[in-house]
């Protein structure tokens, strides 16, 4: 269990602000300049106490009943979830997840700088992906450090992911997206973020089989 | 939310059994033929109590006291998540995450048979992806009724990723794993398995900044 500080705000907030976020941006494009929290809640797929509710943690720049200016609210979300610097990341694991997450990530551009991506078979070290080397893992403790890594990317086997993990935080990561199935077990002031693609393929299959379509509303 | 019948597994139970599965493999693959719920546990992540707990949701082969066979424990697990048929499924949205998702799909072998990819761009239409066509979406509810689709995976915008999912449940989808932040509003009898590989980037480079770090174990 991550203990937050007072000031951070939970991380589903920052999850909705990110999607509030993508909206504003889709808005802008399409020419809007001022919006209704309503029509924000709507877009974001969520209510509109809800927006009225994460916006206050957003310095002000309107009101519920008069609505905000498009552009001074995405800056202004911005400005909460911290975007003006792109934090280091590394990726362990060029593996098939690897290559997909970091095709993904060059993609849509997140708020980090990808620095540097690590990997286990000799066949893939040395190779180039997306711009960037593949490092041996023997590597990694002197690497992360030489390059300040503050966030990594874990897309490793899950027998290795716990003790991966111990190295990312002694070498000063202090936040991790873990794509593997393993809950791992970290210091508290190292945020992590599980996101098992694995588990939600098996968990939708389960689902579409018998016995959740038997008698569901009855 | 989405009402279980009684006899369904809750979501996060058939998380955890699709580990021990995976855990179950790897041993196997290691010559391993006998095993404690506390090592699955171990491996897996989880706590003993959980592991014990859950196994009660499978058909006995062994005890907490007296060990399991690996093998005896895996194919009772298999049953017990109903892996004897393949789901029919479907992904929409061929672009850049579509084609990630595809990649680990046909590299990790879910329970799911993927039957084809549908997309809006017309440029991709027509082409070939790990040997499935790309179908226009006009075409959509026609094609998931002729090849019995259950399943969708969804990896298309935001903004028409409601209606699409209104389209596959008309058409008989019942479990969609939804790869868009939107919060779909849907029947109660469909399951959806939300995963923002976006949003999860961005909680990690908002962990990542000054407001994580700063008195977090004050």
């Amino acid at each position: 269990m991550v203990v937050l500080p007072k000031k951070a705000l939970r991380p589903r907030t920052v999850g909705r602000l990110s999607i509030y976020r993508r909206v504003l941006n889709q808005l802008l494009e399409n020419g809007s300049v001022h919006i209704f929290s309503r029509d924000l809640a709507t877009l974001a797929g969520v209510s509109a106490s809800q927006v009225r509710q994460d916006l206050m943690n957003v310095p002000a720049c309107g009101t519920p009943q008069h609505g905000y200016s498009a552009i001074e609210l995405l800056l202004s979300v911005n400005r909460c979830l911290g975007t003006t610097t792109r934090a280091s990341t590394v990726l362990l694991g060029a593996g098939h997840l690897g290559q997909a997450i970091l095709a993904h990530f060059q993609a849509t551009q997140p708020d980090l700088e990808m620095k540097a991506v690590f990997e286990v078979d000799p066949a893939l070290v040395g190779q180039r992906l997306h711009n960037i080397t593949i490092l041996p893992l023997t590597d990694l403790e002197y690497q992360l450090r030489l390059i300040k890594a503050k966030v990594a990317i874990l897309a490793v086997p899950s027998n290795v992911a716990q003790i991966l993990a111990e190295q990312l935080v002694n070498a000063g990561i202090c936040s991790i997206l873990n794509f593997t199935p393993i809950r791992l077990q970290l210091p508290q002031h190292v945020y992590v973020e599980d996101n098992d693609i694995q588990t939600s393929l098996e968990r939708v299959a389960y689902y579409a089989t018998a016995p959740m379509n038997q008698g569901v509303n009855a």
